[in-house]
């Protein structure tokens, strides 16, 4: 079986975030083929200007993630909600990478997912994200949804996810990617 | 008649923006009574981070312009649309604004428009603004909507807005504005 | 305190429906100065067909839900969600209504909330009809979002509400639509 | 080359239909090894009704609807947008069609195009039908997007197509429908 590489974004930059431990959870429960990486810094690159982009071309931060997402096989989006959609950070690193040609989103596999502390479970996030990846080209999984609602009652004192139906949905999600990921490959 | 102050944001940092000049037509478009300030410098605010909110507090750029939407009857928002959707930038300063407690959004009347280069005129962006609006408890005017579509051929060579119907359509939101605002007025 | 007087819409058909539940639940929280009347039929209208409108005008039974909608003060829509959205019935009749003209929805408070077996609770119903909501220039309450998950422990074998969390929601939602139509009222 | 069987759903009842009319352009434009076959009716289908069904189980009409969904390799959705959504008729058929086990829609490729008189072109009926898709577990194409507006102009007298930009956009839609349908073939 040929080795699955994953290229992740992880929507929060708090250090004790539900959404990075559910992260942690999905990088434990991949196939055993599934190699997942996060692709770090957004929380450091600038607010998105066409203008600074003409001038200057894009921050060598994002050239680095870029080149990371382009040389995976399918991606991995995590999030938690802000505002009953995605986080501005998060959307702000798509933008700035939805600028480098050729698109290193298009035809990819992707899976979303997301925790909350509300019921909900990150689902308004979700489909806003769902409709970005029909511009960006890139293919989400359908299903299992993975929508953790009241997640703080999902995680141990170590940050460990102890919720098993959530488990199996996570290692179900990325078991799908993979096979997602087989359909779009060249 | 009373004055009417509205706080505007504008979604774009390219100086030589389509919905800058959109902008620019709907101060020159208000109603008599009414004084439309813009919220700056949000491109230059830092990537939300909630441990950093709870180390260091609002940054006094978020604190000045959080309080100038407090204390403004009203909201608009002048936007591209990004990966179909609302630009990361705009988003992260919403992200920002909207963990100012009390919420300087609630009850607080909103118009939103946007021009794109495509014949949607960023449609897409706009219902995923109005679903945010929802979560900030702001009260979006209905009708009319402006989408300007092929905006590029709607401004002449100083930036002036020349497509009349777009320009009736701007006054006629202005004015739902106004008649909004007040009913949401305490 | 004036008479408020609701028009409701009921998205599901089945007689023993958690939404139907959820609705009389809500006649029975009302403010006492609100009178909810159940507009219903529409499982027998036929499928909108503008060949048949122009043919033979509205059948009676929608111009009599139309006169019910405009003679009342707001709107109060309680639904399932199928298939991710709105009920096609349900929606079926939100087309035929809307085409009478002048509008019966135009310029009214709504308020809208939902109940289902999975734990995300009606939210991507709601969405999809707060965006018909927008042209059809209704003006939907904010908060509080009444998204009853796990609707069927909810509810006691007489089919009476005994969540009290969800009752205190639902009491709260009526009464900020009285306000809210306090503020639409001609 | 083996032949693609491409099931469609056209949106709207009316005769003159300018989606009718794109469909009818879809079918001509098609691959030479695509056929299309209208799945047709359910313009007198029932309203849903979960009791009914349990009752006297499915319609024959909806057996044979969902037997030629099932027996083809993709799906093909036209339809027009009502009150900026599906309009009820057809979700009505989804609703029913969702409803037959197993799945007729999953692991299905698709296609969504509509035409509109206005400048949008069908673009909030789309992302709301994408939503529904992801219950159904239907893979719809990304790119290219057929939202045709101002479809008034784009037809002649006898109802061909003669915009020859959007003629170009729904022959490739279908190319990628084909490419997309057998990366989900079994």
């Amino acid at each position: 079986m040929n080795e699955v590489r994953v290229a992740a974004l992880v929507g929060s930059l708090r250090e004790d975030s539900l959404n990075r431990k559910l992260y942690n959870a999905a990088v434990k429960l991949a196939p055993p083929n599934m190699v997942i990486t996060e692709v770090q810094g957004w929380g450091s690159w600038p607010i998105f200007n066409a203008d600074a982009l003409q001038d200057d071309g894009f921050p060598q931060a994002v050239k680095q993630a870029a080149h990371d997402i382009d040389s995976a096989d399918a991606i991995l989006i995590v999030s938690p909600e802000y505002n009953y959609s995605v986080p501005g950070g998060l959307k702000n690193a798509i933008d700035w990478l939805s600028r480098v040609q050729p698109s290193v989103f298009a035809s990819k596999a992707a899976a979303v997912m997301g925790a909350s502390m509300g019921p909900v479970g990150t689902a308004r996030m979700q489909y806003h994200l769902r409709q970005m990846l029909v511009f960006l080209d890139a293919h989400p999984v359908n299903k299992p949804e993975v929508m953790l609602g009241r997640a703080n009652e999902a995680f141990d004192d170590n940050g460990e996810l102890t919720n098993e139906v959530t488990a199996t949905l996570v290692g179900q999600l990325l078991v799908s990617l993979e096979t997602h990921a087989a359909r779009f490959a060249a």
